[in-house]
């Protein structure tokens, strides 16, 4: 299904006629991942989001019980305008739903954060190659031994991409996503795997592996699965989540985020 | 009185031989800007820091009810160690101390705020002069007709501070101060200060007039007044901040600051 604008996605998954991850979809718009929470958890969220801005880069937090975006999308409505969504009660997945009309609640606080996809559009701008794009699969992610700053009820590990690169491209792509610290900025590691306590790169905890070439090395980035990875730990009553690979489509550019974000 | 590190300058803080503005003090370490309130303003507060981060970039908030820091400035005591202290109360002043322990409530929250003390530090260290430091007099700053995004019960204009230079010294400070998004960030604006609402230069809202020599123009930075100015007209019940120019000085280099905060 081809859309010429985040609108048009967003209108689509309101309507049910698109039910797919967004990967690719809109290509020099900001993606965004999506958490809810209840207002009584919320800032202690905001605050662990504040203590790792690196993995949690936030974009936008909703006024509680509105669900009305007005910055990224304005008037996106996150009950509705994302594909699929998780939900996850005391730290427990226990549904996947295209919609959350029914679960919304007047306390409710939506965190959008932001989303690797938009400095993978920028690493191909520079003609770097991304493997798993080449290779069709899901970025393959990894938790690290590298403890988050904890904030109230939140803790937890950070978990990290990986893109394996020449030495030269590493170079480059710090350069580039040093200048997006709203999703991720530069690189949090590169080289030796476990120097940050990851044992086995052919196997991710999240996502599917991708080939090393000789004369490459993995860089690794922050990843936007750390907030909710710290969220479920604290098993709040509710959350909800966007599915993973079904984010928000914003109307913002990615390189708008180089601003005021 | 001469301070070897920020330790020493807390110290005399704490035992109440500085009560002094803290302007050059330990020069390669970040200082920074406090505003304390109460548990319930404090989401409120965070959210709009979130949304306005020129202005108010946040280094660090402290657990409700715990005056001691974790990072900027490890166990660092905000009751006691900076110099001088305000306390506003419904949004207006009702007095200046040197101590606010006996002001401490189980549920006060710390915001630490980036101060741009950091930036003009690289500045002169790229031979970029700083007007008001050449004056020995304080940085003049401007209320300006941008409005802060809301964010619950804060709103307000952003505040500027203002600094002339030639247009190729206004180049090279915006490509370093861009760097230091965590100092404020690169400037929001230079040239005709009208179209920021500004009528007069010579009659700043806050600190003093410098003189603009030929060829030379205004540049402006988001001001770390915002904050308190945005906090006061919401009226909470407490608001506890430093006096101005009497910062908490930090254990932090100003370079520390482009890592991860």
């Amino acid at each position: 299904m081809p859309f010429q604008l985040p609108v048009d996605v967003r209108t689509a998954c309101r309507e049910g006629k698109w039910t797919n991850v967004t990967a690719g979809l809109c290509g020099p718009f900001a993606q965004a991942n999506l958490a809810i929470l209840p207002a009584d958890w919320a800032f202690d969220f905001l605050r662990f989001c504040q203590a790792n801005p690196k993995p949690c880069p936030v974009l936008e937090v909703t006024d509680p019980g509105n669900p009305l975006l007005k910055r990224i999308a304005p008037q996106a409505d996150l009950r509705t305008d994302l594909p699929r969504y998780r939900v996850y009660r005391y730290g427990q997945l226990v549904d996947e739903v295209l919609d959350i009309t029914s679960l919304w609640q007047d306390d409710l606080v939506g965190f959008l954060i932001g989303c690797s996809f938009s400095f993978e559009a920028e690493l191909l701008a520079a003609n770097i190659p991304v493997r798993h794009i080449e290779a069709g699969t899901n970025v393959p992610m990894y938790r690290t031994n590298i403890a988050c700053h904890p904030a109230g009820r939140f803790q937890g590990p950070m978990v990290v991409s990986m893109r394996p690169m020449s030495a030269q491209q590493a170079i480059q792509a710090t350069i580039i996503t040093s200048r997006l610290p709203a999703v991720h900025g530069a690189p949090i590691h590169l080289g030796d795997p476990s120097l940050i306590g990851i044992k086995d790169l052919d196997n991710p905890d999240y996502g599917e592996p991708v080939p090393i070439y000789p004369g490459e090395i993995p860089v690794f980035w922050a990843c936007g699965v750390t907030p909710q990875a710290a969220a479920l730990a604290s098993k709040p009553p509710l959350m909800i989540t966007h599915a993973p690979g079904h984010m928000l489509v914003t109307d913002r550019r990615n390189e708008e985020l180089l601003k005021d974000w």
